[in-house]
């Protein structure tokens, strides 16, 4: 297997961030790769509230992409780049889909399963293990979720500032 | 939190394994439902093969349809039903949608991830738990994959003698 630049990549992924960063939904992005030649054949970013299902994660959409490239269910010889490590769906979807590599940017204690609260790519139970490389461009993929969640929560206190001054002209006019 | 009778929603499941059976897929079969009513409102069978992709497993089938049907990426209040213990990526998107519980029929001492090989349904770390019922019908759930696999094992034993009959008579004719 030819061993590409993984910070290139990230830099893909983190492409796909700026697009879910866009659209309000936390900016998580994600590109899966062949091996054997480097291709980008999947890219998806996280879609969570705009379309109403926990299935439009990042990582489902470009193993969804990827796969129709590929004409099939199984991912050997391929190597997916996502902005926050993989939560338990993610996780598990890249083992069934026999990927042979996970690069990840950023660490998530909340619900990371590739190291964080546990590592479903190393099980030896499972028939498939994925190798696994953290940190890349971790910094540039924590800011932009850090950034993100900052904004939002500076959003709601503006909202909820607003209600407050709305009730208080309604109090007035009673 | 009403109780349902929970072999009836199997019994939906297992016709939708059966729809995966005639369709030549692994025969597993799901059904969601809101709990406060009863109502399916999500049915699901595995078409991984069909579809080319990992992401066609019977539950994240019923899943997508059972989101569709709430409008909400969250299912709190709601139960699945599936014919065989889920594996780590169906886990997963159970913990990930917040379902409140999980009633499967037959273990999947392969891959299950709702007690055989891990139970990722109580993770204290993951900010969601699910409730597990396990062995609901499992024979009726066991009974039709070994019938499915037994007979594909039949169907390649028969075109292996096919193809070595047709070598045979290339064989004749060179």
């Amino acid at each position: 297997m030819a061993i590409y630049d993984d910070e290139r990549y990230m830099k893909e992924a983190l492409k796909q961030a700026k697009k879910a960063y866009t659209l309000g939904e936390a900016p998580i992005g994600c590109v899966v790769i062949r091996n054997s030649d480097g291709k980008i054949v999947g890219r998806g970013y996280n879609r969570r509230n705009t379309d109403h299902t926990t299935l439009s994660h990042a990582e489902m959409t470009a193993i969804k992409k990827a796969s129709k490239a590929q004409g099939d269910w199984r991912l050997e010889g391929y190597t997916i780049y996502v902005t926050l490590e993989p939560c338990p769906m993610c996780a598990g979807a890249i083992v069934q889909s026999r990927m042979d590599r996970c690069v990840y940017g950023a660490a998530s204690p909340k619900s990371g399963c590739a190291g964080s609260i546990m590592d479903l790519f190393s099980v030896n139970e499972f028939n498939h293990q994925v190798e696994t490389k953290s940190g890349v461009l971790s910094e540039e993929c924590s800011e932009i979720l850090s950034d993100f969640f900052k904004n939002l929560r500076f959003k709601l206190k503006s909202l909820k500032e607003e209600a407050g001054k709305e009730s208080e002209v309604e109090d007035e006019t009673i």
